[in-house]
């Protein structure tokens, strides 16, 4: 039944992006045992059938969902499944004893008004979303090691909070000027097959979508305000690039303090995440590429001032689908499970 | 020696970008013929060695840069060099009685003393310079159709006045809260082996560049602080987009009546741009794509209003090397010859 | 009802990429006036809403299809649907007089017994589809000018018969040794969303499909057995592109004439397609780039001898959705009309 | 000096695209430390510097080449140098005791003659070189195990021949009708700064290069003949994909026995490569993706068989710059060293 001392964990909604980067992560990693995969239109079928060039390292098949069996057999679950679906069986694995790690938006917010808003769904299950902890742990380490239920981030809030949180919690920004856009790769939409993310139609081409308007907003506001101590507003501008991975999010704001020059600003920037293995702070002059942290949990960040403007001009660049999706999840399954934080998490992108 | 009526053009710096643009356009346009192709390093040529697939249309042969002989075979000169080149050759040719229209920096600007600042380099040609009009016909066009001497505008500031040119004029935004996050293809690099150009490299990658100090930046602010009447600076940060051709400028401001909505914005842009043929405002929720205007000459605007935060977000859609460089000169060649301003320029890109 | 003397054109299957190439080019075409587009699913449209970048130029509105209609107020009629469904429209449309070019694949066999093996239909209409000129003008120019029916071709058999065609026409190669190597951008695809379409998917990679059994086999199969006289089968492998436009196709063949060297076959070729505008021979040793073809009707052909093994490799390069698809149907249509084979069609590429 | 246990290797030729890999794969190397890096243009300079992304892990200086130094510090040195320069390093190297990998094409052929033939220099290392071993660990095993000095394929050759070994080895094909049209992404040129390898110039375009001539005819060749015990001609046509790495080489021949099955030529390479980790051999029916190679050393291989004209199509798919240079170099250190061939290298490509 497994290696001793490994946890058993399980995937539901193992076929789509975040789907297939937790199996090729959980795999590898030394502390989990994978022992299973489930998802509805593609149950029955064998994982290394869908993904080829899996198939020498993943035997597991595609099994229906049923969240008793899930239970008996995993330790830890993660959900990565269309929104409005992780509510309605977070709950089931957690009362029956499992640790949940849900993908989708469903546990993101602690004010569930906010949610209902911005995805136009009713919910019903406050008292449980309340348990969730927002799974960014430069910010909530200790909570997420203490957590049974996380509320993984979105792939633009994690590149936008990571570029902004120091500035919010030192107070060097006039919150309400914060703009902030964001450029992410197609990938980003997922494995569904939509017209506008073909690439005849994307390719050699780039747009905004969503200006005014994205649902990442309310999460960007929510841990803005939580660290300013009073309700922030931002501008958030999504973008698509075309290409498959990657975010690369160029954060505006203006300074409190005009007297600040780069080098003070990296001096905080590299106090704030000392402790923070995953966020590298590029030396003074040097911008991120989102290519740097192609394939690994990585964001980098580049800080800029402009003496003429006052402001200062962040640039954070993270693969969306790992430190924005699946690898930051499994960042919180290792606090969760009291190991290393980079336990399994790949480090080195590979260039070009 | 050449179709009756039509009207001598060369091109001194045929072998770039610039170059092989204002040779396909300029080959096919009615009012003109080309009879002159300039270059150093590659005269003695066949222009079609070096775009074969150009060989069919064009037999002309790259020669050394004689200004007597331009002058005397050429009522138009186009010059598409590097920095620092047009303003050794623009004078003796003007004096010879030719037009020339420059798309590099040197005749941007009013006042040399910003050109050498952001440029580096020292001019004594300030006379001259003061005759330049600066060439973006949708602001210009009455100074353009009367000038010997044009300026063509960079790509960056075509987009990104374009975008913000009735917001100004009008004073509807506060200027200083102006934020241009502008992205391009990497044509705009030129035809020079940079390795940081390469597909290897740029593909699949995102970054920004030249942040709080791209040359582009006094170009937009001489422009903004003309139509806002008093000195007005501007945030602006360039990015390279993986592909080949196109910018998208995404532009912030503040708007100074919070009543305006949406629909009132479009509507003081399709005013402002009534007789501008080259501008098209896309209806309410439509934001543009670089590939809609891909090898044509024509700018798309998207408009959007934030009700929560107050800002209006503008996007402006070109071909950074058509309506960003050889196209737009085109344009401004046919104002100062008295033709229709669309006169040889393409109107629809192919898609996808 | 139109511009006098110009002739009434419709296009049934107006939304796909097919149809938007028609549009595009028809719309500019000095000998016809474009006065019906006919859709199912997109009835009732504006075609500027599907494609926004021709909505200054295109106010038509998307019909049902009602061919009683569109036979009385169009001459010729342009049929862009998926295969099977043109040949239930094409007999009422033609006996209504209506000239008609077909895209799908209905109207390319001679032989339907061909058709029903290979695409899997029946078919009962042999008497008309005998009636059909097979569109690739370089072959059949004189026959295409007195069609009312023309089956224009796939974009492979375009590309691979166009460098095929001077060899077999001559029996300078041994037939059965042709081995046909040809990729493709990914909109050949056309804009259905499928998953292996996507950007995230198809970008970055390289793949073959379809090996051994690509429905174009038999279409190629079918001309270069008509130009050798007797029945040549050949190798034919599809890939597909990370990119959106172009065909390149690599065909290897021994010749029979081992002393025949690179020049004697470049003479060859450029006697055999003297009287074809559209195929551009390129000088020796410069290969066909698909770029110098995007946007264009154009084939680039270069040719290449291997004196070590005896055999020749032809490249052949063109736009698969013009030459490969809409520009050819066109060039059949200024056949058809009595026109110049090159009237309304691009001949110059941007670039790059 | 190091961990105690781990073998001390250098790199000469650090800065490439070749370099980087091997610096990205050997410091995460559990068998080796990497004690030096080489370079001339670059001495002096960190290597964090170069490649800013790899700054967290790597601390070393690039060096200056002094290569008594060198041998002093480290038991194996790789040579990621241009062509000619590794016979002049590598018999000083071997002589004070030091194994060498060679990823240049001097030490690919055991007889010289050819090498001056194909790359224009001539040599007077006969003897070394016929010391050297073709490291194609699935063909050579056992020699590479002794070797000394391992010179690493073409990327090109590594790809072919893979596809191409079980029919030579085994007399399945007739090998003068072997077609080897071959595609690469651009990395494969290097990150040398050339024009034709611009993002600008080769996105979105495919043609074929070298056609007839390419140097790594003659490797591949060398290999065949070996294998078939005769020698063998091949034709091998190489192409540029849009895309940065990956090789898929599309294999055809003429099948001696016309009544070999699909199904039983994938039987024969199972067994060709079952003892060799690196080589996937596909199911049924399914065709290699180059991505499911990325970042891996993997090689995967399709088969297909014609029975219309008795050919097969072998598709083999690798990372030009792992199993095609980097990582095979690794292989091979890993038999040298006597370790498992897997030691240190990447089995699972992220996906999309």
């Amino acid at each position: 039944m497994g290696d001793v001392g490994r946890v058993p964990v399980g995937i539901i909604g193992a076929s789509g992006y975040g789907g297939v980067q937790l199996v090729r992560l959980l795999i590898d990693h030394p502390g989990v045992e994978l022992v299973y995969l489930g998802g509805e239109s593609s149950a029955g079928k064998a994982f290394g059938e869908l993904y080829p060039h899996l198939n020498h390292r993943v035997d597991l098949i595609i099994e229906p969902i049923d969240l008793d069996q899930i239970a008996a057999r995993c330790q830890v679950v993660f959900l990565s499944l269309p929104n409005g679906l992780a509510c309605q069986m977070a709950p089931a694995l957690l009362e029956k004893g499992c640790k949940v790690l849900d993908l989708s938006a469903d546990y993101r917010f602690s004010n569930l008004e906010t949610y209902e808003n911005w995805y136009g769904k009713t919910r019903s299950d406050q008292a449980i979303a309340e348990t969730a902890v927002y799974g960014l742990p430069e910010l909530y380490r200790d909570r997420i090691a203490e957590a049974q239920l996380v509320g993984c981030p979105g792939c633009y809030p994690t590149a936008s909070l990571l570029a902004l949180s120091p500035l919010l919690k030192q107070g060097l920004i006039v919150p309400e000027t914060a703009v902030i856009d964001a450029k992410s790769g197609t990938s980003g939409g997922g494995r569904q097959a939509k017209t506008n993310l073909l690439l005849a139609e994307a390719d050699n081409s780039f747009a905004a979508y969503g200006v005014a308007r994205h649902r990442h907003t309310p999460e960007i506001e929510q841990v803005c305000s939580d660290l300013a101590g009073h309700e922030v507003l931002v501008q958030f501008t999504p973008h698509l690039i075309p290409m498959v991975r990657g975010i690369l999010s160029t954060v505006y704001a203006t300074l409190r303090d005009p007297g600040l020059v780069r080098e003070d600003l990296l001096t905080i920037y590299m106090a704030f995440y000392r402790s923070s293995p995953w966020v590298k702070i590029l030396p003074s002059g040097v911008y991120p590429q989102t290519k740097w942290a192609t394939g690994t949990n990585l964001c980098y960040i580049g800080v800029e001032v402009d003496p003429r403007t006052d402001r200062i001009i962040v640039m954070s660049a993270i693969d969306n689908l790992m430190k924005g999706q699946a690898g930051q999840a499994i960042q919180c399954l290792n606090l969760m499970m009291g190991w290393n934080e980079t336990l399994g998490l790949p480090q080195l992108s590979f260039y070009p």
